[in-house]
């Protein structure tokens, strides 16, 4: 890239991860509107429709040879002399590329701690941006303390994760943030509910106040790479006393959709036939 | 830069723009110590020293041989595999450019257009990162509507420009934010502080309600590339009815120090001599 690229000098660029298997991915179309919307909201033209992205992904993923992994797409509003405002002629960049996964499809066994943080991003946590630095921030400080997840507080109200969406089990109801510019409007945080409307879970699109936590019964968060994380502790605010049956269902759930969505074909063959 | 570096990733970088003019800085000491500020709020470790800079800086000026101009200087955080949290061996990415300036030093004849927008940013904006996509998006509001800059309100208070410091004079005394995580701390707003003070202009670092522009007699904003840029007006806000004195007064003395700042031999040359 050149140093002059944008998302270098403004962090001037959107992107996805989207989770793959075997050359498959998974919510592909979900992904492709969320770019889609990502890129009117900053006003970014992308290059590529959603079936000329799938024939870089397709051969990126050849090219990796790997099993399970993640693909990586960011477009960023290209290379122009610095200046705030956007360039003239400036042509976006496009980059792609696959990372193998080392994270279990099947869940962790054992549920991982996370530790509260203030939300201090920015008032457009709906655009998938790459300006991530509060995130990598909190995922730091979250990981000097043992933690995998930081989840963050806004005006005493949960929002989410670092780099996942959240959900609270309060007496049998699935709370989480409804969707806002506090929050990633998250793939994976859209089929967990259309599951849990399918199971029958009473759903709250609400924001959960921290200083409630005491009250909640289980905690999870859910990312195209996490999938669906149990939260066994969140570091001096709340620890789970019992069992997580809300959780270990959607879990359960999420994992078979993401199962049918990977399986057989490459999706082009799939489409071409 | 390679694609994976953490800049281009999640904008996990810091920078500092420095005026330049034959090839000696301005204020080369207060940068540095900026940017040696932003390195340590965000952990991240700048492999040059003030002096390794200045020689990198003195080199590309040479080389660009442009008359005035800015230095811009980036560290990023590194090349490593995508993962929100800091690499474990990653060795910190540094880029340095010089780009010529088209801006007079001695001020606009014309004062700007100025438009007021709500801050999106995040909640520290004291450290000077490139997550500038807040910044760039109001620039951009700005310069559809004809402005020069955006003026932005968070909760009420105006807290800086999208590049630029504010201040404003109201019955002969001079506003400005102070400093806290909502404002960058400028190094033009630092020496037009000191010129305020030596001239015997009453100070008053308070972030200024929104609602009472109307008692605002002088706005302008400060920046390494703007200096001190008298506003004309806030489109739909404030008008300037008469003259803008301590506008001009700062103006004038900010320029001067620049001035000084930038006479002479080269910075090595002469700290060798």
């Amino acid at each position: 890239m050149p140093v002059t690229d944008r998302a270098f000098l403004f962090g001037d660029g959107i992107y996805e991860v989207v989770f793959g298997r075997d050359g498959r991915f998974a919510f592909w179309e979900l992904h492709m509107q969320r770019l889609a919307r990502s890129a009117a909201e900053v006003e970014l033209k992308v290059p590529l429709d959603s079936g000329q992205w799938l024939a870089v992904a397709e051969r990126l993923w050849a090219d990796a040879g790997c099993e399970t992994g993640s693909l990586y797409l960011e477009v960023s509003r290209g290379v122009a002399p610095r200046e705030h405002s956007f360039p003239e002629r400036a042509e976006p960049t496009v980059v792609a590329f696959v990372k193998e996964l080392k994270v279990a499809t099947e869940g962790d066994g054992e549920a991982a701690l996370a530790v509260l943080l203030p939300d201090q991003r920015w008032l457009r946590c709906d655009i998938k941006s790459v300006n991530l630095l509060p995130n990598v921030l909190a995922r730091q400080a979250a990981k000097r303390q043992g933690g995998r997840e930081a989840i963050l507080v806004r005006d005493g109200l949960l929002t989410e994760g670092a780099a996942t969406n959240l959900f609270l089990v309060r007496q049998g109801e699935l709370w989480t943030h409804p969707l806002d510019q506090h929050i990633l409007p998250g793939v994976t945080r859209h089929v967990v509910l259309e599951e849990a409307r399918r199971l029958g879970i009473p759903i709250r699109l609400e924001a959960y106040p921290a200083d409630e936590l005491a009250l909640v019964d289980e905690v999870f968060v859910t990312g195209t790479t996490s999938h669906v994380l149990a939260i066994g502790e969140i570091l001096g605010h709340w620890r789970r006393s019992g069992p997580d049956p809300i959780t270990a269902r959607l879990r359960q759930a999420y994992l078979g959709r993401l199962e049918a969505e990977t399986m057989g074909a490459p999706h082009s063959a799939q489409s071409a036939g």
